[in-house]
Formats: structure tokens, C-alpha cells, sequence
């Protein structure tokens, strides 16, 4: 006895979602009838959206965030300050830190974190640009805006301990309670980083 | 002072991710920059796989489930008994009652439920086409496995009045108790059903 299930277009596109982070095969499923209920161009322009990003965008040559012209837009705009570099560790702080619209510096994006335990080395991430392109002059500020996470703090430490001997201030974004958050439920790491940090008011 | 997002091929696959459903704005960046991370070839052949199951699959002219030959691979089958027809709201419900590998008679897919809120009529959604397969003749039993919803249930009742007179046996799949399930927890409507659906033992 045979028992039937998708025809096999069908399948291979639950297959495809299936492969996506944090997609199961439920969700997959759900993905895989929507876009068979969708019109023939919305699919088409759903997978030219896919191929485009992929074939389209690139790394900038100066601070390694993606981008599709090279050097990014960011690097090249005459309208940000050279001489503050914010390092973070992927496009998508980029794009968090933009959503401030704040900060009025350059960016430099490390694409990873070093992380002994995934064989992560220095040599592995964005580092060494930052330390050319600081070398080149003109730097006055490096902010370390890596995730306040064990790796991120140990990449911003590794970095620090590069950039002092350079002459050039060196910062590290401030930890503490989120706004809105409670202290009651705070975890002593973030309450003791939180008082430490404290300010005059 | 323009503030820098994402590049637009970039921007413009998160948008692609966030028209599907389910898929907020955090999880779109997400699959974004997991695509942007595959390589190359693996992303053409996700945009070929939404390509080819939209393209290479309709609806079998005779179940009315998703396809990719006509009649559907199950339709023409000579190994399911033609006597009965489980009739469903979808291909996915087709899926789920294979997966249970006990049926062994054909499938009716509705495509839709009537739903007068949404404006769905019974002329919206596939029941001619299951009384013009019932009127073929051969057809003993027709097997209403709607899901237990108002529309569900409103469906179930509309079709059984319809193929009752043609003298054929229908049946409504049995609601109780799902198993494993809490009777403490079951809500009074399920536990009224499970008790009026009593068996011996």
C-alpha cells in the first residue's frame, strides 16, 4: 500500500523552508501553501528577491559591513565623522545603532566575535582592518559596541588592549538595567554593572 | 543627516520574508542574513524550489488537491478503494490523514469552508465537483472530516444535506478528548462531545 503525500514540488519547497533557522516542519508547511496561494509574479518576485541579495551585496572593502556598492555608502558619505569608529559585531547592529539616529560616527563591523569555542580566532574576524584603518590617522575614538555577551566582552577587551598603544580613546558601550526593565528581576551581574556605572544626576 | 539602513537588495528580501505569514520584522532580518550567509548555489535552488512549486502544480480537475500530473497520483491509484471519499478543507489535511496510514479510500478537497463572515459561499469552495463525482455512481460512503470549527462544522452539515438524499452513508469524524490529553483541562464543549460519543468497551 502506498500512501500519498505532497506532489513533489511541494515537498522539495517544504524541504527548502524546513532548512531556514528557527523554521520547523509545521511552519515550513504553512510557508509552502501560502506561497502556492500567492500569484505566479509575487513568487517570482520572491525568488528573484533571494538570488538578488545573495548575487547583489558584498562586504565594503573598509569597514565590512554588506552593502552593494563598495566602499558602502556609510564609509563614503561626506555627511558622517571619521573620526569616531563604532566597532560592532554584524550588519544588523549596524542597522540597530542607525535606528538611534544618534550616533554620527563610522562603523567598523567585525562580522563574528572571537570565540575560542567555536575556533574562532582574532585572525578570523574583522580586526585587522580596523587596525589599518586606524593606523591611517585621523581616529580619535573607538567605541567597542560588541554584545555584552562573554565573547563580545572578550573581543572588545582584545581590541582595547590593540587600540590604547595607538594613542586613541577607547570606549565601551555602558551596560546597566534596560529601560523600562525592573530591578527586581534584574540579574545581579546587570544590577552590579548598573551601579557601578552610576552617574550624577 | 541621513542615517544608513540596509543595502537594498538587503532591505528588500526582508521585506519579501515579512509578507509571509508569521514572519515579523526580527525574524525576517534573521532569515535575511541567513540567506546572505549560504552560498550561492543553495539560494538559486531555494528561488527555484518557490519557482517550480508554483509553476509545476494545480489543482487535480477531479480531488481537487495540489498536484503535479492531473488526475493526482491518488486519484488515479488502483490500489484506493473508490467507494469512499474523505472529504477535507485541504491539501495539508490530506497530508495529516495519510500520515496516520489508515485510510484507504479517496480524498475531496474543499479548498476553503463556508464562511458567510468572510464571504465564503458553498458555490466558492469544491462542493459541485464532490456531487458530480458522487453522482458518477460507486461511491458508498462520504467521510466529512472538516475540522471541528464553526465553519467546520457549518460545511459538514451543508454537504450532508446535499449527498444524504443520493443515498449514500455519510459520516462525521469523531470528536472527544484528544489522546493523551487532560479531562481536567478539556474545555465543556469537547468533553460534552466525548461523552455523547461514548462506546463500549
Amino acid at each position: 500500500m502506498d500512501y500519498y503525500f505532497y506532489a513533489a514540488p511541494v515537498q522539495h519547497l517544504i524541504e527548502e523552508f524546513e532548512k531556514l533557522p528557527g523554521i520547523g516542519h509545521k511552519t515550513a508547511q504553512r510557508l509552502a501553501f501560502h506561497v502556492l496561494n500567492l500569484p505566479e509574479e509575487k513568487v517570482v518576485s520572491f525568488a528573484r528577491a533571494l538570488v538578488d541579495a545573495k548575487r547583489k551585496t558584498g562586504f565594503c572593502s573598509v569597514c565590512g559591513n554588506i552593502t552593494d556598492v563598495d566602499p558602502c555608502r556609510l564609509c563614503s558619505s561626506d555627511k558622517r565623522d571619521r573620526s569616531v569608529i563604532c566597532v560592532v559585531q554584524s550588519p544588523r547592529d549596524v542597522a540597530a545603532m542607525e535606528r538611534i539616529r544618534e550616533f554620527r560616527g563610522q562603523y567598523h563591523v567585525l562580522n563574528g566575535l572571537i570565540s575560542p569555542m567555536e575556533g574562532i580566532g582574532p585572525d578570523d574576524i574583522n580586526i585587522k582592518s580596523l587596525i589599518r584603518r586606524i593606523a591611517q590617522g585621523g581616529v580619535q575614538e573607538v567605541i567597542l559596541a560588541t554584545n555584552p555577551t562573554v565573547e563580545g566582552e572578550a573581543t572588545a577587551m582584545y581590541i582595547s588592549k590593540l587600540v590604547k598603544p595607538m594613542g586613541v580613546r577607547t570606549t565601551r558601550i555602558a551596560h546597566g538595567l534596560p529601560v523600562g526593565g525592573d530591578l527586581e528581576y534584574a540579574d545581579e551581574v546587570t544590577l552590579a554593572k548598573s551601579l557601578e556605572g552610576r552617574r550624577e544626576i
